[in-house]
């Protein structure tokens, strides 16, 4: 991707004079940055853009551009990109739109496009995006006017799905005053997805903080990767919140890790922090501009009453701790006769109005040992305030960086102040507290998910060894329960005793040698309600009642099964995800999991440890540790069984869906077992 | 509360002409918003403040000022109110700090206060406040500098008990651009809180919507009467969410209904929304001033596919529906020859780069009747875009109100239009779309509120009868389970047959008056975790059982109870909150109540209907009502339990804790069983 950030030399593609011609904007934003490398505009009509003439064709050029920009109509695309082609360029951002967003008709387009592509070795960005900013050199590609005044080179990198959002994060940026640096609009993912640019942006020594807006992964997988393997923060924006469909009549698990949840647990997973709107977008690249919050513990401080208890009550909120300040920072109070209201945390230092005062203050508090970071709102900064606050927030950017602690500053402030606050230095400043606090708390997350272990996506990872036939069609099937019982049994999973029977004397025989009582479940694969079908009878408790049994049951073959005693009932299941491939979910079972959906999600294969973190995180596992005078269960034996099950569904992709439901846990020491199992494979 | 709004003259204490005097800026205040009546700065050196003499007292001055607003130093302040009530003052906003939230020795002063006040039949506002604000008249009485520029007369009128707070919200509706009517700073509540306040404000013609801020409720049950009284939307931020105490331990139904629990569950029984942070504060008086959203369907336009998605799935996230618009709605586009890029609702107008027609497509969408409100994203306005968008705002702002719909608009743009998009007109601009659905679900929910049945507070309210003895000393005691559970039979609740023993003789004649199996429980008050204690046994099925299980309890005092058959478990309790008085909770037993914290609270007593919802909103209310196969219990009976339950807890104001753990809920028709209960009282 080098070229497409530091490209010596840049041809753009579609450029008329003509008021309307966005293409011009390009050359102009280029112009504008102070892109010191040669620009070519292409056109059809003869002119001057920016001082520059326009060319009619790659011919009058000497020599071959690193970097084609295109914004020509997209039925004239393939003839752009065949010039380029020929010309031999080998990197091309086409911004056209009209392709596949447009219509179905248009892929035929796109294909074309891409062949062309691939014929002369190109790498194309889009179709149907902004294109790429690297504010370092003035590489500027967007078709709408960017203001270098409003456009303040920083930290933050962003890579895009949406030209929409994409411009509104520029302009919302540059109204907060947060640094960008290199930024990517990958419209269409025609040839570059979003792991693509996600690579180069985490090598790039720039970059602090990546943002990325997107509808959809394109190799879930990959990016897990690339995000575990990364100690920078990684902040997504997934849009696109749409229910899987038809999948969940038929499935427990699949019902319970819709694509949605899915990515979420997959985003957690990989220590990346997604967000809901892109106003919590920038106020991440707004925290990551600061030191990592690398504890709990919190010195606040505020300028009024109100504000402290509703700083008290948003660190309560975000799960954080009031600091024990130390004596030496309330003697340094009073050595400087301020007239603290409070001399507690949170400190409320509304009578101290000689504001020179609140850098030492600040200072004083960052040095405290007992203090992992410090949030400070100086609100109601009238007229006279102004200036002195401007100076305040000067003053901690300066003093802050030395202590490794992050200063969270809230400014209200009037309307005439409102720009001058922020952009009195470097440093970021929050509007409400409880904005401040959400940030740290994405702080002190993504400190923890990158100090956590393991902290590589995928654990443990084995190649797939697809054990599950399957087929070549597009169809799928279930596997009889024999056949799925014996899969998890070879997989070292505790499958409860069983035998298959053709006929009344073989069931009879397995009965005899299981011991009563047993389960009569119907043999056939697909009797997928089983008791509602009249396909399982429990508690046969001798051979008349089995022979009863065989004569109310509908089926050729049999399966059948040792009683289980009764235990705490857990599910365990998966699925293959279109985004993010194998999955695995637990879940209490029954009540609580179809209720209160409580249920822990990973893509798989998980290890023993996270496998013991999905137990863990179930708002029901108190039930697993003993509540209510209950001993604890065999937790160890259930993470076994969650790891085997994980590694199962990772290794055969094969597997569509898969419902392990019930596992019965028993108390400790005691393990595990699967009563009832379904599966649906591929083909 | 009249002369504190409308004032015809008005006398400041504290005044002096010094640069660092903030009294004089109260003066400057009045001037500068063309306050019509008269002002009299009073202080003790002479001079002129914005051109108006400072007198020495008010011997000076013929005339009985309205008015009296006070901002001399606290220990003064007795004198001053003295002063004023020997002139005839009858009104005064005293804004000086240093009272009770200085320091506990500063209540003495408060208390003077407090009596000359009342001596001299005076209405006190404060102190520790920042007064009173009027725009309408140009009252304005607060010590730091407001600029009229920035200071737009609107509906939204404030209640804060923090000066901070209070500060900060005018700053931000400047900067929003969100009109403002009458503001008063409440400080201390000595003698004026926040009920005076906003029942004054709920009958002023000109407010449309009310914002609290709180740190406690003087009089929870009167506010809530207030709120459900008035058809105004009321918006509560209420800080200060410390847990409660000490009781945890004690009564389930403490740990589960915590002060801000039951201030949560109060505001919500009330009709009243609460917000988080005062930037949501800011987005409620955005949309109370725009028509109430009147059902769920909404018809959504963006000027990006990604705005598009992400608007899709804050609607789907806030509970929203996609309007289905009509053929009409879709010709009306075609025969624009408007280049729509996809005819769906969401509307995607990305390639419609005429920006007049923008104006003309919201209003087919708010002519739709299938749509009760739109969300219209008019993102990405360029430097060029900026004034076309400017007059869509203007546009916009003339054609909805006719369509009795709100229209939420959502802008982001460049710094240099920031400030214009918002002030094009007097028509709330959201930035984020998330912001605009969530504002848009508190409208929504403010129309459900003011249309529920029974809309009143408190619902059937009886007068407190006290029936339970409630002794005169400060401590607190257990009622015997006997004496309990009579209790809870005279107010008609199911209790489990029983009776009390005082020996063996008595426990062995009441279980065979009962029937085998019975409980035995101690009988003695104040032994609460009774399994612990060794204080029950369960199941006792034969008098040799019942003799071992005597031989077991160490009691004085014995409670025989016929064993109740099993059932679903319900928990049902209250207590008496210090702001909001007797409170009803219920829940479902065991593990859901404790591990899942499951419950429902309201303020007591309710009715029927009110019952039902308690019960419906519970998750695991599925459980009641038939869930995997089971029969529906009897909910019926429950609703009764928990409406009598209630009118126990606000007739007898002396009841502390109640916990009826469990009520056994049977089938549909067979109603319910209290077989355990504990009850705390006062005295």
């Amino acid at each position: 991707m080098e070229k497409f950030f530091y490209p010596e030399s840049i041809a753009v593609f579609g450029v008329s004079e003509a008021q309307s011609n966005l293409a011009r904007v390009i050359v102009e934003n280029l112009v504008r940055f102070g892109f010191r490398g040669d620009v070519y505009p292409v056109g059809t009509a003869q002119g001057l853009v920016a001082g520059i003439r326009i060319v009619a064709s790659l011919d009058e050029v000497a020599q071959v551009p690193d970097l084609a920009v295109v914004l020509v109509p997209a039925r004239y695309a393939p003839q752009t990109l065949e010039a380029c082609g020929k010309k031999g360029i080998r990197n091309v951002v086409l911004e056209s739109g009209g392709f596949s967003e447009f219509s179905g008709e248009r892929q035929a387009l796109e294909s074309e496009v891409l062949s062309i592509a691939r014929r002369h070795d190109m790498t194309v960005v889009g179709p149907n995006c902004f294109g790429v900013v690297n504010l370092e050199i003035g590489v500027v590609l967007p078709f709408f006017i960017i203001d270098p005044e409003y456009t303040k080179e920083g930290s933050a990198s962003l890579i895009s799905q949406s030209g929409g959002v994409f411009y509104d994060t520029c302009m919302l940026c540059s109204v907060e005053n947060v640094g960008l640096r290199k930024l990517v609009s990958i419209g269409n993912k025609l040839m570059t997805n979003e792991n693509d640019i996600l690579e180069y942006v985490l090598e790039d020594k720039g970059t602090g903080v990546v943002g990325l807006y997107l509808e959809d992964f394109s190799d879930g997988r990959r990016f897990m990767s690339l995000a575990s393997s990364s100690d920078k923060p990684i902040v997504v924006l997934k849009a696109n919140r749409s229910p899987s469909s038809g999948e969940i009549a038929k499935f427990h698990t699949t019902a319970l890790a819709g694509d949605d949840d899915v990515a979420d647990a997959a985003m957690r997973q990989a220590g990346v922090i997604r967000v809901t709107n892109f106003l919590e977008m920038v106020d991440c690249f707004k925290i990551f501009s600061l030191p990592v919050l690398k504890g709990k513990r919190l010195a606040l401080i505020s300028r009024s009453g109100g504000h402290g208890v509703l700083c008290a009550d948003a660190a309560k909120r975000y799960g954080f701790e009031f600091a024990r300040l130390s004596d030496g920072f309330f003697e340094g109070i009073a050595q400087k006769k301020l007239n603290v209201i409070a001399v507690t945390n949170p400190l409320d230092i509304g009578d101290v109005y000689d504001l020179t005062e609140y850098g030492s203050i600040l200072e004083m508090a960052l040095q405290e040992e007992g203090a992992d970071g410090v949030v400070f709102i100086v609100t109601y900064s009238s007229e006279s305030d102004g200036g002195k606050v401007r100076d305040f927030i000067r003053f901690a950017s300066r003093v802050t960086p030395a202590y490794n602690k992050p200063a969270a500053i809230c400014v209200v402030t009037n309307r005439s102040e409102w720009f001058g606050i922020k952009e009195a230095a470097d440093l970021p400043v929050f509007t409400d507290v409880d904005q401040a606090m959400k940030a740290l708390e994405w702080s002190y997350g993504h400190y923890l998910a990158k100090n956590r272990r393991p902290g590589a996506f995928p654990e443990d990872f084995t190649r797939p060894r697809s054990e599950v036939p399957t087929g070549e069609g597009p169809g799928r099937r279930f596997l009889e329960p024999e056949e799925c019982f014996a899969l998890l049994s070879r997989w070292g999973l505790p499958v409860a005793d069983h035998c298959a029977a053709r006929n009344r004397d073989e069931a009879l025989a397995g009965a005899a040698r299981l011991g009563y009582p047993v389960a009569l479940k119907a043999g056939e694969a697909g009797l997928l309600h089983r008791s509602e079908a009249k396909g399982v009878v429990l508690g046969v408790r001798s051979p008349e009642e089995l022979l009863n049994a065989l004569d109310s049951m509908d089926a050729k073959r049999y399966l059948v099964q040792k009683m289980a005693p009764p235990g705490r009932e857990i599910i365990i299941g998966g699925r293959f995800d279109n985004e993010f491939g194998p999955v695995v979910v637990c879940g209490l079972g029954g009540i609580y999991v179809e209720i209160m959906a409580d249920r822990s999600i990973r893509v798989a294969p998980v290890n023993d440890e996270t496998a013991g973190r999905m137990i863990a995180e179930l708002k029901g596992s108190a039930i697993l540790e003993g509540a209510r005078g209950s001993n604890p269960a065999d937790i160890r034996a259930l993470r076994d069984v969650i790891v085997r099950v994980s590694r199962l569904l990772a290794e055969n992709p094969g597997i569509v869906n898969l419902d392990i439901n019930p596992v019965i846990v028993y108390d400790e020491g005691e393990g595990c077992l699967i009563v009832d199992a379904k599966m649906e494979m591929t083909g």
